[in-house]
């Protein structure tokens, strides 16, 4: 077993498509990390087999020591794992499929992270990560919990306020956005730091540096040289010189909302159902034993560099490198116009202390009445899931941003309840 | 001339429709008021002999011993004023059809004062509003200015951001509201007692009070027994019961948008069509020499309790009454999810001193964001009206809760602007 | 029995001399209190019979319809009652001495309210409170519960931390600072309106407004004119308008330390011996059967206009007057300085529906950092008396504005503790 | 000239005794600086020959390129500077003398930082910081002001407010700590990571994390062990254990100000007259031309690692290092109990574009009040320094922690005042 290593790391819903992209960054990065065991834990059996399978023979295929066991028994898959990584999708793809196109009937998007569709994933998935923080708390009480599971901001607030754990979410949207940075003025991402404020997925860049020098004026009045970067086109030249902040990619499902809805309404499939078929075809290259490398597919997955992000996490905590990153963590008073005790995404100094904030103080006022209502919709979405009160349902709903006026909340809300009524319990009482 | 009376109050936009209301009001508080001089300023001056002669009138038949001046000359109008009441329509009620109209093309209510047409009213009025301030600073600078004009939330937030004048903003929803609790309730309205907060217009009440008994549950679990009672069918139950608070008359047009929307779009009519052939009869009536009292058709004008709330507020200012009364002042901290300089609606004590608010302390979740978002839209207003930047204007459009996304804001801002052209100055220097 | 009046009132801590003032009070105002039962209850037999046996012939003699009774059983004294006012002594003037007293060996005063004496008080006081406040959820749980009890802020705010009950502190510095205005200005005390704020007995006027005119500057300018009126001469010209507002009575202990110190060395008699005296005196008439009103020397006693304080409370409690008073009662958002939790003296609005804080913001930055160390120092007591940790303990005393460092608090805490062993059994578990 | 280094820095202050060590640390660390010119400015032409021709040969002997200029000449000295080092003695030692003397006539200890003698200090220097501050706005505006002049807190409150700079403060206190910290746990400084908060000289440590773990309790529960550590006593145990964090070095004379007060008065000689003995003993050996490296005697001068953190935070600004340091900076939201503009001693992340604080949140109780007392000292000394208004010079020192009541801060004050007039003008205009 690798030495002063980690000695193991529990990937929840190892049976994600994702799985091999994780352990490719591991692989890539083993030098450091000399991971004692991988345990993949599922509830998907087959899945499991399929993806756990490809996993140990690119393990094996790398000649590594790591140990990547499968695991149905969600107690044994954690015990003694010193991080805990979450992705998954409780009602899977179907699921999605759901929250994407119940809403279009509404005129709102479904959007599973910012819209309607995130306040359903989060109810249904807010109880489950919520049995694992009991499992961690009682097998695994020091270990952290990374959280990757969309919404990522509101599964992260309802982990920090209501478990103990050591919880930190994460997102490949800040990494991506630096790569975009580092590629508009030729250089490393590593010159580039950024103001970064806001909730997951609801968030701006206030300032731009490249090595430690402000850019913000200069890439602001020259953004057209630069749609074709990729990640850089939601910067729309207009909206952008409008704020004075640069938004940042889902943030197009507030500021052109009706454009979104007329292209969703339009399409002949919906995102999860082009992930389906995405995912069947990962599948069966999973499957063939012959495969030992990622496969090129999976890039059209999404979710780039999301295990450069976590590999980056980890080695911080794990080494005490104590650098900045921009991960989900507890506001105290990193942005002032937000709650203490709201999650928030913005640039945190990493170490094997923990996640401290950086104070990126107030939000400048063209943007602070979106960060607040995104915010109320996302802890009231918290409170909701945990309650199951159709008046908190209605609530949340209410407050997202999407939503034009009070009958269409309640009719969505009861329309999407009653659809995903399987997977809400606590709501069904 | 009245002996330790109040001896003199101006009203600007004294050629208004409502002014024979007003000097109703004065007439059934002789015996407090005592005014020695009414001085009505307008700059239309046949309006303004048509409307002025009728109070004129008025007074006479009253057999009060007050001077009733009409003045085009408006320092003259100010000079020595106590009290200068202002309720005035710049671009007059055309401007206000331009208003309710343009943004039905957009699907969005115009609604002169929580949707885009209070932003343009603004637009219009702020300027003028500021030079009268000036004025004031010279000729009564320890004058009170009471401002009825609409939207009477961002007129009073930019008086008092940019004026050293006693400000205080009024509005008859609150005393309206009081007068519908004590119907309900077989009281007298000094029986109720509100925890009444937010913006003006933007308003929810959080307790009711009757005798000093909390009868908020009770009215709730009520609710559909007084939906026949004036000013108390905006209170959906279902609505009330999901908030767990009283959402007062004009947020009809944010929790029901849509419908209101509907509802415009079918309407033979708009508000201030209607209200054009209102004053049309009444100022006919107004004109006839033989009319000595406040028409009957008045009522029909909207503004019920408009010289009952005024008359309120001068008594408490003049006889240092420090009563509660529910008026538009500078937060402070009132509110705590507001920012200090905002103006809010809230109870004050009202005294010879000025007008103090009362703590309110923290929205209740489920209002808190669409408080701070309408106040972020309001101030925003305050700031692009005196900037006269387009960019500033775009963004206070954007931030109005019934906009739905950026390019709506745009377009919509920008066809207003033309419109409007001729009274904005400040944007086409 | 009194029709449509209070049905009852008990006055803990009956057996005080200062009873009578209180009844007096009582017997003044009857037209509009006619209460029902005065329960006085005591812990000490012998003089709740001479005190008890005094504020009857005073209720006889005044040929009133109150029934005024002697309980030693608590729930039965308090069961029913509509107010419960509270003025007791815990360890009694003994205790007082002692907290006078050992102070000045550490060359600390000792003052029973802003001192270490006012830590002991407050930590002999308060459990007892406590078990009050839990008769009083059982027995009478919408009554009002009036607290006079002195430290009366740290009292207060025990009370609003850790009861349900409706909690109002009262001190009659605010009416008798009013009144020395009143006097200073020749008006009614009615037309004297203060910007008051602060603690109970940490307090400072920001403004003097007289019939609504702010006299403030005024008043700063001719100090010197009125420094034989009572209640002013604590307003030290020079400390005045170096703060640029007024201090009020108490503070003179911390602005003046050294000087009160020396007084207090060079006394022959501390404060708690002169006061043992004239109890003695006063008990002795009381115990007279021929005297049948207050007694002249009961002014002496201190406290004046405490019983105007009073019922000036009660009757707005009851009649729902909602005029301003200067109470104590939790800050919420009154002064921005302070935490939400803790008491404040404050104007209020009291009426039928409870005590509603004026927003006073900001402190001046002359004064912010006492006022914050103050109320540090008595939310640390508060917490140490219900902890009943000497850690705790040390941690009130050293944050106390008089004690100058870490070891004098820990050699006074222990000494002080030792002394008062019998009245503190939280700490001697 | 050295390439792609540092083009000049220049010092203010170059003929203190501390420059050679200033010389050596450049000399230590010239692989990364490469500086071009330092650049040595002083008043004093005598001492500036004499440290400035030892630095020269300091340079000189480690076969550097860099240039050593001696300047007379501010804006010469300034011109074109990157980073502008300031270490000022304003009246020179004879003024510190009367610092720490004239308050031990008062019972309080004079203190050049945290003490009346901090407030003094302050008065003399503002005025010259602020001009060499309008010189660096001209000549040198995007240098970084680097403040270690005492009181470093309040000159960096100073220049943050009044300046429009690039300012950090910077002190060997926290760097000394993590040394006795990597001493205690037998670890590098670099695993040591403190939860640091409060003001320069007023400062706390919270948490102690040792490369990651939290060795807090372990630490508090076996300090004595500790005692013999150097920088390790102050933290006393009983101290330490009722605060429930650790007091850093100079809070001393706040927790022990009474053995302080004894001592001092004790002593046969200041720290002022000690500190002049080792300099004229210092300067000989600067003066010899034999001398070519940092005597050892600098030891016993103070102000032990100062190069160090010198080069460090010159460092990480110049190759944008992101590094976490502990600096003096505008607070923002770090410590959520101080204002905003307010400077704290914290935790920042240091790079090219700047120092960003970390979130550090709310003060524990037990020190909350001390920290915003020093704080509001702070600020007042900062406001009475630049109005030259003697009440606001009594304010300030009446705020002072260490001073007992108001009298006392007049006396001081007055005799103070009058003591330095010299350095004075702006009172005495």
């Amino acid at each position: 077993m690798a030495r002063s290593g980690i000695e193991k790391i529990t990937v929840i819903g190892g049976g994600s498509s994702y799985t091999p992209e994780l352990i490719d960054g591991f692989i890539q990065n083993e030098e450091n990390l000399q991971v004692g065991e991988i345990a993949l834990y599922d509830i998907d059996e087959e899945r499991l087999n399929i993806v756990g399978g490809m996993a140990q023979r690119m393990v094996r295929y790398a000649e590594m020591d790591t140990k990547v066991t499968l695991n149905l028994d969600r107690p044994k898959a954690i015990d003694g794992a010193k991080f805990v990584l979450s992705s998954m999708r409780v009602g899977k793809m179907q699921a999605r499929i759901l929250d994407e196109k119940i809403p279009l009937k509404y005129n709102v998007i479904g959007q599973e992270t910012t819209g309607p569709g995130g306040t359903f994933k989060a109810f249904r998935t807010i109880p489950v990560t919520l049995d694992i923080a009991r499992d961690m708390e009682k097998y695994a009480p020091d270990a952290w919990y990374i959280n990757f599971t969309n919404p990522s901001g509101i599964m992260t607030e309802a982990l920090l306020k209501h478990t103990n754990l050591n919880v930190v979410g994460l997102c490949n949207n800040p990494i991506n956005t630096i790569a975009a940075m580092a590629e508009v003025f030729h250089v490393e991402p590593k010159d580039v730091f950024l103001e970064w404020m806001g909730l997951n997925h609801v968030n701006w860049v206030r300032r731009v540096y490249i090595k430690g020098k402000d850019m913000t004026q200069v890439l602001m009045d020259r953004l057209e040289e630069f749609v074709d970067i990729e990640e850089m086109p939601q910067f729309d030249p207009e909206l952008v010189r409008t704020l004075g902040v640069f938004p940042t990619y889902y943030l197009q499902y507030y500021y052109y909302h009706s454009l979104r809805l007329e292209e969703a309404k339009a399409a002949e499939k919906s995102r999860g159902e082009v992930v389906l078929e995405v995912e069947k075809e990962l599948l069966k290259k999973y499957a063939d034993p012959n495969v030992l490398v990622k496969p090129e597919e999976l890039s059209q997955r999404g979710g780039a560099r999301y295990s450069e992000a976590a590999v980056n996490l980890i080695l911080s905590l794990k080494l005490d490198r104590r650098d900045v990153q921009i991960v989900v963590t507890r506001n105290g008073n990193s942005i002032a116009d937000l709650p203490e005790d709201a999650s928030v995404e913005v640039p945190c100094v990493v170490g094997a202390h923990g996640v401290t904030p950086l104070v990126m103080g107030h939000f400048p006022e063209s943007i602070r009445s979106l960060g607040q209502q995104a915010k109320a919709w996302e802890s009231a979405t918290v409170k909701a899931a945990i309650s199951g009160s159709r008046k908190d349902a209605i609530l949340a709903m209410l407050q997202n941003p999407l939503i034009p006026d009070f009958p269409t909340a309640v009719a969505l809300t009861d329309e999407m309840m009653e659809a995903h009524k399987e997977y809400l319990p606590q709501f069904y009482k």
